[in-house]
């Protein structure tokens, strides 16, 4: 059976709704890249009693637990004593930590509070983690077959004490016990989840090692692969063989792998081609552009783009014609498509998009309905135009129709090759 | 001593680190608006075991458990009768709910799932919360003193039906008990937190029966005010007195309350003034343009937009002079100027709103380093540059120089009132 942790995050602020935990969320992805599974986790208050049935739950479902924040100088600061206490392992103070903190002090021209000294104050078994970016040290505890893991609460000061302490010890401490856990995420967009379950259901059961998980998210679908193995060679050969099925199986809607955005792919295919394009978006009103320079560099690719938000906008910039509104609608595929060309000859870009659409909630009608949008793409030859009709809230339309207007670029640029 | 809840949040998704468990937040806020103290809470895999262990932690800190996900008709959908097993209560086939979900499936013209009669189930003490927008039902039960509440995972499921069903429960039930609790969030921009602090600091300490709390939040500072009381009327007094109090002390860097939002705010003094704005953004690629068209209803204010990555962009379309960009470069008070008056005299706009500046991660130089903006602001008289100097990474740049310019509309329109 796997390793199994359990994940604590203590602070009364977690539990007013103002702030969003986000701690537990980083060593779960980094906990289940080392092929350790997170069976629970608790959000607790600054309360000894709290904290203390904290742990006590933790420790009776995992065989690791990991708590966050709480190992301050000050009154609140509870969580190493109550963790040192349920574990049965007595504080001492210890030297070189104290030499430690003085030293911080001293250099900062300030005097030492007494009550610094409680973070100098470690159970001999333990192991001290430390924090060159703050002064609260982390404590790594084991016992009688069960670790307890301490680290402060800043994300700034936890993340790079998991990566540089906490993963090396147990990676080192799970030895071969652990196997070898590789992950990877093929992202797919255009079929919904249950289709593209049925496009890789031949892979989806009976494979020994093997796990597959589809997760959808906001008009993508990743697809996880985990494969668990003896050796590095055998983990690497089952993830690539089970990565060229299941790409075969899912042909053009695969988009791109791991940590890639539909930005980021479209970005990389223009830069490759030597291309550039522009943008002219009604509806989504300046996300499209939003997208693609999230990315640092797109001057290259991206020329610029206009939120032809108003029908004087399409004509003044754009030069969209005032009959082409009239007869046919600011939301139209003949809109769209005059957008797109003009974006495209007003800038001297080689591709241009326009959208226009109806993002909701009000403006709809029963001919041009909340969701209904038009996309054009204009090269040097020709003009293309898409209907989209997309259900959900303003939000999410304008984001899908963003999507969907990148991938329509990509999958354009793909024949393009 | 107030009333304590604890939250459940379940399914194994929410342990990988894949997605962020949301309706913990939604729901704590939503307690505390009800002067319900959240005392803890925890997320559980869809285990039998783990929930049993969840439960009973939660039975055993707070008054109320409300537990979320795992109601549906599938063998993973366990809460229902885990929660009854360890509340002691036995499920029954309920006739009306049976007729309810056969009636949703004929409708569908769809045979029901004998599965799907789990849903029908519940203990006679439970009162069955109706959920028009799934199939699961919640449940609100009482007994021996403590109360559980189930709801769906989906958010779009959850959240109606707690507004809907469970808050009213909820207030009734608590009655005079719950004492009365009011929340003002004061929305603040300009000064950072400790000058906030310094700002009210006399009314910061020693109010009996009131909290400030400060949550600082992408450039903005929330000034959060809790008061209690014995009646309605007396609480209504305080925070009254409370709010005029702090609003002095922080004059014009308050820009609005609870629900507000920068754009929403610029939006309606923009209506009430007949004005329409264009904006000509560089560095912000279109995220200016984006957060105002956020909202429904902005074309009536808004003209449109040109995201003038390139230099051509800014000649072509909004007129900045070639010199201009030569002799200062393109992050320059100059250029924010000339995009400024570009932007506003080719769209007619009554305002124009120019941004450029180095957003990095790369691109920055001793002189004009990475975080250096520069907007300009124009009307039918004049011409106003400023400049910004911002620290931190690409997309906090991004954000806070878009939010800096819907400020500084928003003052500049105070002055027009």
């Amino acid at each position: 059976m796997s390793t199994q942790a359990y994940i604590i995050s203590t602070g009364t602020e977690l539990l007013l709704g103002d702030v969003v935990e986000t701690n537990s969320v980083f060593i779960s992805r980094r906990l289940a890249s080392m092929g350790i599974r997170v069976v629970g986790k608790s959000v607790v208050g600054d309360s000894r009693s709290s904290l203390e049935k904290a742990f006590r739950l933790g420790l009776e479902m995992g065989d690791i637990v990991i708590a966050t924040g709480g190992l301050g100088p000050t009154r609140d600061d509870i969580t190493k004593e109550v963790a040192c206490e349920v574990m049965g392992c007595s504080l001492e103070l210890r030297p070189e930590e104290v030499a430690r903190i003085r030293e911080f002090f001293k250099r900062r021209n300030r005097d030492m509070p007494e009550s610094n000294l409680r973070q100098a104050m470690f159970p001999p078994e333990a192991r001290v983690l430390s924090n060159p970016r703050g002064t609260a040290p982390g404590m790594f505890l084991e016992k009688d077959g069960r670790t307890v893991i301490l680290l402060p609460g800043p994300p700034r000061e936890m993340q790079p004490m998991f990566s540089e302490e906490v993963e090396p010890l147990l990676r080192q401490k799970l030895g071969e016990k652990m196997g070898l856990v590789k992950t990877r995420v093929i992202k797919v967009i255009g079929p919904g989840e249950s289709k593209v379950e049925e496009m890789i259901k031949e892979f989806l059961d009976g494979l020994r090692g093997v796990s597959i998980a589809l997760l959808a998210e906001e008009g993508e679908i990743h697809v996880r692969v985990t494969c668990e193995g003896e050796g590095l060679e055998q983990v690497e050969t089952r993830v690539a063989a089970l990565e060229t099925g299941l790409v075969k199986a899912l042909g053009q809607n695969v988009f791109g792998y791991d940590d890639d955005t539909l930005a980021s792919v479209v970005s990389c295919m223009l830069r490759e081609r030597g291309l550039r394009v522009a943008f002219a978006e009604s509806c989504t009103g300046g996300l499209l552009a939003k997208m693609v320079t999230d990315l640092p560099g797109s001057s290259n690719i991206f020329w610029g783009g206009v939120v032809s938000y108003s029908n004087e906008a399409k004509i003044q910039i754009l030069g969209v014609s005032p009959s082409t509104l009239a007869s046919f609608g600011a939301v139209s595929p003949e809109t769209a498509g005059e957008m797109a060309h003009g974006i495209r000859s007003r800038s001297g870009a080689d591709i241009g998009i326009g959208i226009t659409g109806i993002a909701g909630p009000d403006g709809g009608t029963l001919e041009k309905p909340v969701g209904l949008v038009y996309m054009g793409l204009a090269d040097a030859n020709r003009v293309l135009t898409k209907e989209l009709r997309l259900t959900g809230g303003r939000e999410s339309i304008r984001t899908l129709t963003a999507k969907s207007a990148l991938d329509w670029l990509r999958r354009y640029l793909t024949g393009r090759g």
